[in-house]
Formats: C-alpha cells, structure tokens, sequence
C-alpha cells in the first residue's frame, strides 16, 4: 500500500473517532474519503467504534459502490449516499453522512439553516432538503440504490450539505478534514438557530461574508483537526 | 445454568450498563428479559449500577412476578410493570422501564410522539399515554400491583411503548437489543420535537415510512448494541 | 471523634461530591448537615472540590453559625442560610444551597416550580421564592447575616425548598440523603419544566399524589444515593 | 525568566485548558495575559491543545501585536483583539476571545444578556454588540487588522464584555482568574435567559445589586479558580 493510500486511510480512521467523540456519527452514519490515486473509487469503514481490527474494518468501493475484493466485509447499504455524490462530484474528497440530532428538525421544517456565525459560511442561504418520498414514494428511508443515491446527489448540487427529510444529512468536503470541520459547526448552528429564532429575528451571515468565512476556513482546517485528535485522546494522523 | 440462560443473564447485565450509559435508566427504573426456556418467567437485577456482585443481583420472577428462589433480594416493587405485559404479549421478550427526562413532558402533555426520523418508526403515529388516576385514583404513581400492571399492559397493547402520566415510559421489544434501541432513540425524539414544533409544523414519517424503517431496524440492532457497549467500555455480551 | 460523628462527617463529602458530579455545585454553593449528638451545631466543608486535605475542610459551627474551634479555616460568607434554618427547622438534618443552572429562571420568573412527576413530590405546588430585597434593600445578593438568613428560613417554612430570587435555591432533608436526592431532582424538573410548558398545559401531580410519592422515595434514598456513588467512582460512605 | 512572568505564563497555560475543559474554547478562540513587567506586552499561546510543547506554544507580542522574538511561531490572525483591547484598557490584564455557543444567539438578535443571577454582575444591563460590518464592510467577519481590533476596543468601551456580531465575544479582567470567570458565567447567563425569557418576564439585578455583586466576586475568584483546576485534572498554577 503505498503512502498516499495508508495515509487516507488513518484519516479515515481519525475522522470517524473525531466524529463519534463530536457526537455527529453514532452506530449509524458513515464517514468516507476518495481514492487518492484511483479517483473513481472510496474507502468507508465498515463500523464506527469497535468491530473487527482497524486494518480489517476498512473497505474499498468501486464507482458503483461495489467492494473492490469480493471477500471483504458486507458494506453498508446506504454506501450509495457516497458513490454517486463521487461521482456527480469530482471536487468533493470526502463525505459525512450522519444522524446527529439538532439537524433533524431542519430536515422536516420548512425553516432554512441559515449561518449565524463566521463558523458556518458554507451553509450559505441555507442547505437544500432531500426529501426521498417526491420521487421514490414510500420507503424504508435509506438510500439503498444507485437512484436513490443519483437524486440526493443531485439535491446536494454544488452544494458543501443536504438535509434529508426524516433522516439526517450529507456532508462533503475537499478534504476530511473540511468535511469533519463543516459536519460538527453545521449542527452547532443547528443548536443555537432555535434559540436565536426565540430570541428575535436573526441577522445571518450575508452572502459576501459566508463567502469570505468559509474561504478562511478553508486555510486553516488543521487547527480544529488537531484540536479534536488531543481531545479526544487520539494521535495526529 | 445452561447456556441460553447464561447468555440472557449476560446480555440483562450489559443492557442495563448500556442503559445507564446513554441516560435512559438511573438509580431508579429498570430492565428486564423474558426467561429463554421458561417462559412465564423474567430475569431483573435488583439494581443498575453498584449493590452485590453481579451474580447476586440477579432476580428471576415467575408469571405472578415472585421471586423463584425465596431468598433471593427484594424484588422492585414495581416489577408487576414486567410480569402484567409478559402475560398480556406473549411476543415481548424484553422490557425496559425508564423515567427517561425528555419523555417526562410527553406524558404530562396532550401532544403525540410521533417519529420525526428513520430510527423511531416504532413510534407509529405517537405511543399511547397510561393515566394510573383513572382506574386506580390517588396514588404513590407507582405500578406497585399486579391490577396496576395489568391496566398498563392493556394501555400498552400491540404497541412497542406507552408513557406514563407523571412517572416516565415502558418500552418493550423482541430482545433486549430491540428494547435498549428503541429506549434510546425514543428518548431522542422527545428531545427534538419540541424544537421542531418550535420551528413549525414537522413532517413526521407517514405510515408505511414508520412500519418500513421500524423492520429495517429489527435487522441491524447488532451495530448499535456493538457500538454502546464499545462507547461504554465493556465487552461484547 | 464518636462514630456517628464520623459517619456523618463522611457522608458530607461524599454528599459533597455526588452534588459536584451532579451538577448542584460547582465551586459555589456548598451541603451542611447537622451534628447527630449537639442539634445545636452542623458540619460545613471549606471548598467542594480541592483545597486542603478533607480532614482539614471540615468545619464545626454553633448555633450562631460561628466557628466551634477559634483555629479553623474561614467559613463561608454565607453560612448563614445553615445556621439560621437549623434553628427555625429541627426536623431539618441536611441542607443544600445550589446554584443550579436550570433553577436560576424560576426563581426571577413568576411561574411556580410544580412537580411533573413523581420523582418531585415534595416540590408539591412549587417553592416559595425568596425576594432579598424586599426585607433588606439593595444587597449584594447573599445572605451574609443572621437576619437575612432568619428571613430565608420564614420564607422557606415547613417545605422542603426555597427558590432565591438572582440567586439559587435551598433544599432541606431529613437526612443528606434526602437533601441530595431533592436537589438533583428538582433541578431536573426545572429542566423538564420549560419544555412541558411549551407543549401544552401540562398535568401536574395533584397534592395526594404528590404527598404519597414523596413518602415513598423518603424510604428508598439508599437506592440513588448508591447509584450516584458508584457513578461518580466513590466508595460508599 | 523572572518568576513574574513565569507565574503568567504557567496561569496561561491553566487559564486555556480550564476554559477548554468549560466549553469556552475549542480549537479557535484565544485567551492573553498582559507581560506583567513590561505593560505595552501580552503573551498569547498558538493553540489551546496540543501543538508542540507547552514552553514553545507561548508568544509574547508588542504593542502593535508583532511577535517579539521574530523567529517564533505565526500568531493568531486575530491577535489585533488583544492588542488593541490592551492598548485602550490600561486596567485590563487578561482577555478571553470566545465562540461559546450559547453567546452566539445574543450577537445577532436585539435582545440584551441581562445578568439573571449574582454570578454575572460584570454584565450590567447587557454587554455591547460590535457589529464588524458597521464600519469595516463586508469581511471574513475576523479582527484581522488593527483597524478593526481598535474598533471593537471602542464598542468595548469601559465594560467587562462585548458580543461581536455573527462572531462569538470578548471578556476582559484585572486577571487571568476573573477574565476566565467572567467568560464562564457570561456563557451560563446566556444559556439561562431563553429559558427565563420563554417563562415570562425576568427580573434582572438591578444596577446596584450588579455591581455589588461583580465586587463580592472579584475578591473571591480563588474558589472557582481552584474548582475548576481539580476538576479538570491539573495542579493549581
């Protein structure tokens, strides 16, 4: 394995711990980066916390969402949430799919989740919401298929988030670290949008400013990546 | 002690730590399993944390909810909350009894816990609210008879929850994983919805939403169990 | 030093450091209880958590709230909430002076702190709240005299709680026991409370109930008392 | 070193693992104290955990914000917040730069964070809000020049306090010890006046008990100082 791989793959590692220690990945959800050198492949983990060995937990996919070595782990159904946003999405280097809890309600509210703070530009006017009932009817709410997969990509856009009505969100970034980084503000500014709300009318972030904040942000991921990894007790990768 | 015993026992002590763990159960309430080989007998432990060796704190209660072994501790004087909805659900094969805080005001209040995501299909269109005051007057609140239970299990019905009006919930499942799930995650409904409500009027799951993603979840409890009991230290029962 | 002297001297530190971990304390606000053999005196530690060696934080004050031995450290400003509810109180053994977050509101709001469920029986139809400045002007907040603390202890009467205008509260036990299991309790409630409120006009328990549960959990105070214990990694005192 | 300065700099050190450890500070956001020998000096550290070393984290900075010694670590881009405060408020010898959640909400509604309680008399009647925008246009919304660090020491004024708009806050005091229990309670106020505001109508301290209060506590800041280091696991600086 060469060295741009394994390096991947550590990441992978740290950004799901990062994400469970952040309480945005749980038993569910996912975390997964792009194939650094075979760009139309991804890596996931096949759990979160626990399971088999770190090296036995990580699986490969191909651009269909096909496990590259066919005697791998079973990969998760919803692994088309990463495949076709890959696909659709040649900038985007990695994705958070999660359930964490103060997104929820702006899933199924007509209220956009707009940035009250410098932390959240990306969030721009507000993500769009997915809703899977408008075009595939009735459902388990998982997106188990390649189409379901294709319609949450094309919500997304050129988007950095999607909320997904009565499910959680996905989240994209040109790095792990800009997808772990967007993933925790996203539902810290999902906590204090009801209480500002309660407050009064908001201001939010302009567009020219949401613009400016996450262009910084962008610069400076490693801070808050090495602030999570010592929090909670993990090696830098 | 043969070994499908052994095994309920095991998974009774690690389901309470879960429990304990995730806020759903604290000095007080309690979670029990239905007998593997007899059953019209339940498994308790006499506390959730702290007390005797693990060994001593198991209880086992038949249909009328005595102890088998007249030595063993005091029984909680609410285990007729377990024994009455053993006997009225033949199907239940655990039970947890939680005063959850995030479930107190829906039981105290006229509006339905509807699920607003995948992982509550449980919910249905909202569980049912067991009222002790209205066959059984003023009370300590306590289901502390075997009349008292019976009212709550008829409450209950085919459901997999029922609130209590100023005391909390009774949760059951088809194993403890299914209980210790659905304990968990209707606890983090109640949290979200009211600051849905306070967003707008929520889409909740429809009904053929709840029922599918409720029998998608029976199939995966594996991966949440594993990840609680690695989140909470203890090894895989 | 008697054994019952000892004993009592232990449980204010452990009463001490299950507040702590409960959240009733944090460096201010501090547990009492009074002396088994002279109902004339009580125990105060010096600090909650750090500070000189527990031997050493142990203070020993009469009736009039001054320190019994002349050597001793400092006793806080505010000892006087003890001493004077003590005197007006002697059914009381065990007080709690909190700041407690989730009761700061109800004490500068006019909505009483009623009970929503069992656990808070004797909060009853809500603590009367204490107004320092209607008696005594323009202060700095804490009662640092005999007669503010006379004043207290009026207000307080027969309950189990006085709310504290800016300030905090006061809960009074029958035991430390009593006293912790209250405080962490009605903080609970007042959490609990506000939500409630938002969903609806909630139900309260009516005054039988309240009564009947209050003298039940007055007989099970070994059982959370323990559980916090063992939670919070002490051994059982 | 002189032990003056070594003092400061270990309080430092103290002062960001303990705001760390309350939630004040996460990866961002900063705490200075001013040279305690050379006024027209601050030391700042380049991280709040982790990163090299503690002795190699420290900068010390000039009166216009540049590194003393050029060979150190890059600064803060926002280390103008500091300088200029300092520059502006001879009195003030600490200052804690903050995103704590729950502040957010009160920069960008019209609603005053009145002190609740005698915890926050430093808040008087609600501290200022500086809105960047106001004379610097549109921005990253960062205090990245000393233009607008000498905008928001004006907006700060002779207070203890100022929101910053879309931003987080910045607190200063006399010491690193009431610089960091102002930020603390500042953030407790914040998270208790939605909940007081949903209840009714607050009653705040009046101006007298405010400053009465801020004055009680500014003589004993030891107490919290000495919690807060016990209970997050360090040795008392």
């Amino acid at each position: 394995m060469n060295s741009s791989i394994q390096q991947t793959i550590d990441e992978l590692h740290t950004a799901t711990r990062l994400l469970v220690g952040e309480g945005i990945l749980d038993g569910f959800g996912h975390v997964s980066a792009r194939h650094p050198d075979l760009p139309d492949r991804y890596f996931m983990l096949i759990s979160n916390l626990g399971g088999p060995a770190p090296e036995s937990r990580v699986l490969e996919l191909d651009a269909d969402s096909n496990p590259v070595r066919p005697g791998d782990a079973r990969p998760s159904i919803e692994r088309f949430i990463h495949g076709e946003v890959y696909r659709q999405r040649p900038d985007v280097l990695a994705i958070v799919h999660t359930h964490a809890p103060s997104l929820i309600p702006f899933g199924v509210c007509n209220v956009p989740l707009r940035p009250l703070y410098h932390m959240c530009g990306f969030l721009e006017d507000g993500p769009p919401v997915f809703d899977i009932r408008t075009k595939h009817g009735v459902t388990n709410m998982l997106v188990t298929t390649p189409e379901i997969g294709q319609s949450l990509a094309s919500s997304l856009g050129a988007r950095a988030m999607v909320l997904m009505r009565g499910h959680g969100a996905t989240v994209v970034g040109t790095s792990l670290k800009e997808a772990v980084f967007r993933s925790v503000y996203a539902t810290q500014n999902a906590q204090l949008l009801p209480t500002a709300m309660q407050l009064g009318q908001p201001t939010f972030l302009d567009s020219g400013e949401a613009r400016l904040a996450d262009e910084l942000h962008h610069a400076v991921l490693r801070r808050p990546w090495e602030y999570w990894t010592k929090k909670h007790g993990l090696g830098l990768a």
